[in-house]
């Protein structure tokens, strides 16, 4: 038995299915770009063997634990760390049983689909997971990882990647981006900016962020102009480690466009901390409108990911920090949002600004509309709990008719789970070219045009979006 | 002719149509949980036959009646009584004949589906109803339910019924459900809490309920205390006649912790009229988290169910009342509204909270993405305008990838028109069968885990999250 | 190759896609009625010829114009006219190989469906637009130009056209309108009542607006009145040359029931030009309400398209003026918003309310609920951005379920793009029965009755809605 469908995803009419599988046999084995994604640089900068499959497939994946969780498991008993620096179960082959016994809940879940692509075409493997080969699965996989062909670099060639994005922090040092150059390997592991912890004033430890940034760049980061140099200053150094897109995680879409008198006082108050939170929320507003002047200057893509309330459950968030899957989405305005920002850059051909979603309803209402008029505007693929073969479809369908494919950029994987990435540009390239075979099927693509478009999907779009 | 298609809902496709037949069969006979309905439980105390067509089909179903009002057909023709008391039609044949020449509204509905289940499976009609022969329909009805066969015991045995729960007011005598005990009739129909007439400072004569609810359990409801004590009375006593939940109608679902201080206080506000409406709505939303609190202990599933503007035409409801078909959903937000909620209660896997909700756009963006997060939180099927096929599919499209199947509660029929019950569920299995199909023959899911979620999702679901 | 895929828009299944042709066929050559569009009458007053292809396709087509603006082509370059009178191109063959070099924008996209088909049906080309062939597709639409039967009134014969309803607004003279008339060309061509610039305080003008419907009328427009008056006068004026309609392009779906009082005070107000945008708001809303007063009186059916966030880029608006394919979408509510005018009209048979949405969320949740129980209200066919494949099935999908389908009007083409309009309406006509023969398929409607609701969704509705 195959653990995976060789024509998983496709359409169910046989006619239409075998256009899909044409389609995607087309450029299945194109190279992969993950302009946007969270990987670790320092897995390429030592490559040092993945310690277990449970700190493979498990502890790091919040789409993982969180479904456990959600069934009452505990974040203890998955191994997850505290903030204190404690772990209650530190046993991995325990984590993958519990892990394992419990996988019937993915079920239905791009989760199952990306972990067997990996159980199948990374690992070697044959059968579903279960309770009962729990751990003859483990010491497969673990056996593998022990394999000089299943070390970061190889694993990055043997993916197909090209370029691969990795997300750090303004104040970071790119000691493993710079590590992996000195290395002379040829892999390309690019960073991007994402400056949330200077610009967000509600941001943990703002003021000394600040401090760090002056220090990191010699400008006066008391004053406004020397803190807007600053990031300049740090938008060309992220660029010598080959960055070309910036990136920011703010809570909604909200742009200003002060006069800089009011953008300096509230620069003021943020520095001071006694900003409101309507005051905090213009600021990083108004640093939106900042970055994307920025980017018209040094070339850089502007990425805007907005919409998430993050750490959602008190107790998770005081026990075990960020990041452990109870950020859940919110409404989001982009059109009176985005308004002041766009009047400044909206209509010049020289920017790029990416926009996602975590609010499926703005697709065909916001998102469409403005970027199938607005020059800069480029829509960003369906993300995080969208990016699945329904949130694929559902993207296309309510986006397609009113913005076309060319004002979206491709896929992004957004993962910092690493073998998920060739699994997940699959399912993305199969569900698009599901599409654009119901596309040719009922008469609304010619054929020749799809096989172009599948191309520009997989490949063209996020080269030219992303400046790669 | 047959009046239903025996494929009815599946997939067009003929491998995907033939085997969401051959999961559909599988489960077809299963025996129906009711968790949630409004079914009065006179029919089975009395057991007494059902008066006439207009009656059982018409006059109580306000999913029916509405549609023939939207196209200009008066509540009085169709023999709707006027809060005065009075009626004007009152010949059950003349209402039929006047559902029966506007049946054509009903294409493409669920109430055509409904109706059509009843009239071929229940009455063993082989025609559809037109204008024509409404005559002999009605008496073709009207003389089967003058047999023993079709008394209301009767036909919840043939229904296959395993439980049906009713749904009481908090001050309701339980009189029904206890002369049912007294029959040693076997059939398992169950009361369900409601407490809404005692927690909503809105609801009318909510001070002399309280008083009410004083005098029922000997406890002080002047004070918040006792009121919170006459609470448990109550539901220790619902208990007794198979109460396992409780139900909330909120108009939003705005949940809060205060300090029992403040609650107290807002209490005495409550209790003496003085709420402004935002405070009525804080008192409703703390009451939620009392519920919660008060589950724990004693181990009732809480439901809630908000967003519905109740009661929208003013004009009918001055001459009608209430529940006549003019009730329309409004925006709902889960993710701020229920945070007090679930961080007091939402990582006990000891506590079950069902939420339904009447703005599909929460399944993706809210509710799918908590449920699949905290232990406590489970999502209720579609419901009311969305129990039906393409409500059902959405409803699977957008959780599923997403929260999973096991985050979600089987079916609720939720109705009052006892014949719909078994079309209904059938319905349901018909659209989950239909969808795990797809999901298989996309290469989602594998074929005997189809056969085994079909199991869960029709039975195996509800039995557990309703602890019946 | 042929340019249209006969099979365009019908499922792929093959029984699915067979009835579905069947059920096109018997209603392919029905007559068009367009009781919703913005034509413009001097076609047909004149009868000239259409200047050439970049006129007729391009430059009046803000569907067309803004997907290359999205990509960097400017509106000059495309020939859009400045608000100062100049245009920067003003060759036509150069803005047509322009939109030839652009063409792929549109894969995927509705406009390609209309122009395919206009290319193909209207003007008999059999090969897709390319860069290459441009000149010869230019040259070949040229040449039929200047045919007698390519001239407006041929088209719109050949087109099939029963009845075309322009819009103007309530200041317009209708000298066209009267010169069809005179003409003694039978086509009927009627128009329709728009009164926003003497409704809405914040239009342009919006004082001597007022003092120009007084002349107009002989009414005294500076009293309420007066004002109501001058508007029964224009309606009556409007109505001799075939109105049946109103329509209201409001920001907001929000109504308002004021006392008569009340009402004159904010009319003075108004005319005064001290309205705050919040009474301006609730003036537009209380004009819709004595709207559907009058509509009682003199039997115009009133249509409310809210919702749309006009010229949204400032620089647009400035430069090139208004409907320049900057309108976008934003969140509408319809529940609270009319229930001002439901409680006035809702349940009067003798209303007829259309109601039009760029918020695909309130289809379910709001509209549909809505139209399945108030007489007056009805829902207008899916709008703009949605009206195409796809969103006329979701809108089918989502409305038909709640409200079946004869709380629908057919089909509007809402169009300003002549030759797009019987394209339009095919691609309406293939949608609905593509869904239709779904249902039949998935044993949801009968067949026959889907052929009878092919000939209702195509003609009888919008016939009987529109008082055609």
């Amino acid at each position: 038995m195959l653990l995976t469908d060789p024509d998983r995803l496709f359409p169910t009419e046989p006619d239409a299915r075998a256009l899909a599988r044409d389609i995607y046999l087309s450029i299945a084995d194109m190279p992969i770009l993950s302009p946007h994604g969270h990987c670790d640089p320092r897995w390429f900068a030592e490559n040092a063997r993945f310690p277990n499959p449970a700190e493979l497939f498990v502890i790091p994946d919040h789409y993982v634990f969180r479904m456990l969780v959600s069934q009452g498991v505990s974040l203890d008993a998955l191994g997850i760390p505290r903030v204190d620096g404690t772990t209650s179960e530190t046993d991995p082959r325990d984590i993958w049983r519990r892990f394992a016994a419990h996988y019937h809940l993915f079920r239905g879940t791009p989760s199952a689909l990306w972990l067997e692509h990996s159980f199948a075409h990374v690992f070697g493997m044959d059968a579903p997971l279960t309770a009962e080969n729990a751990d003859d699965c483990y010491d497969h996989i673990d056996t593998r990882l022990a394999e000089e062909a299943f070390r970061p670099r190889a694993l990055f060639d043997r993916f197909g990647i090209e370029v691969l994005a990795t997300t750090e922090g303004a104040l970071d040092d790119l000691a493993w981006h710079r590590k992996i150059r000195a290395s002379g390997w040829p892999g390309r592991v690019i960073t991007t900016y994402r400056p949330d912890a200077v610009i967000d004033p509600e941001f943990e430890g703002f003021t000394s962020n600040l401090d760090r940034l002056g220090e990191m760049t010699g400008e006066d980061t008391t004053t406004w102009l020397g803190y807007l140099n600053a990031h300049r200053v740090r938008r060309a150094h992220f660029r010598e480690f080959g960055a070309t897109a910036t990136d920011h995680g703010h809570p909604t879409a909200r742009t200003e466009n002060l006069t800089q008198t009011d953008a300096e006082a509230l620069f003021l108050k943020a520095r001071a901390g006694t900003c409101t939170p309507n005051e905090a929320e213009a600021f990083r507003g108004q640093m939106l409108t900042e970055m994307a002047r920025m980017s018209l200057d040094d070339g850089m893509v502007m990425q805007i990911h907005p919409g998430s309330w993050r750490n959602h459950a008190a107790s998770v968030f005081a026990g075990y920090g960020r990041d452990k899957g109870f950020d859940i989405p919110t409404r989001t305005d982009y059109v009176a949002a985005l308004k002041p920002l766009l009047d400044v850059v909206g209509m010049d051909p020289r920017a790029t600004i990416i926009v996602f979603t975590l609010d499926e309803t703005t697709y065909g209402r916001e998102l469409a509309p403005l970027a199938g008029a607005y020059p800069a505007l480029r829509l960003g693929p369906p993300w995080w709990f969208f990016d699945s073969p329904d949130g694929i479809r559902r993207f296309r369908e309510v986006t397609t008719e009113t913005c076309g494919f060319y004002n979206t950029v491709g896929f992004n994987d957004d993962t910092r789970a690493f073998c998920s990435i060739p699994a997940r540009h699959d399912v993305s390239r199969r569900a698009d070219c599901a599409y654009l075979a119901g596309l040719v099927r009922s008469g609304r693509l010619r054929q020749e045009d799809a096989f172009e478009l599948a191309r520009d999907l997989t490949y063209g779009l996020a080269k030219s979006a992303y400046r790669l």
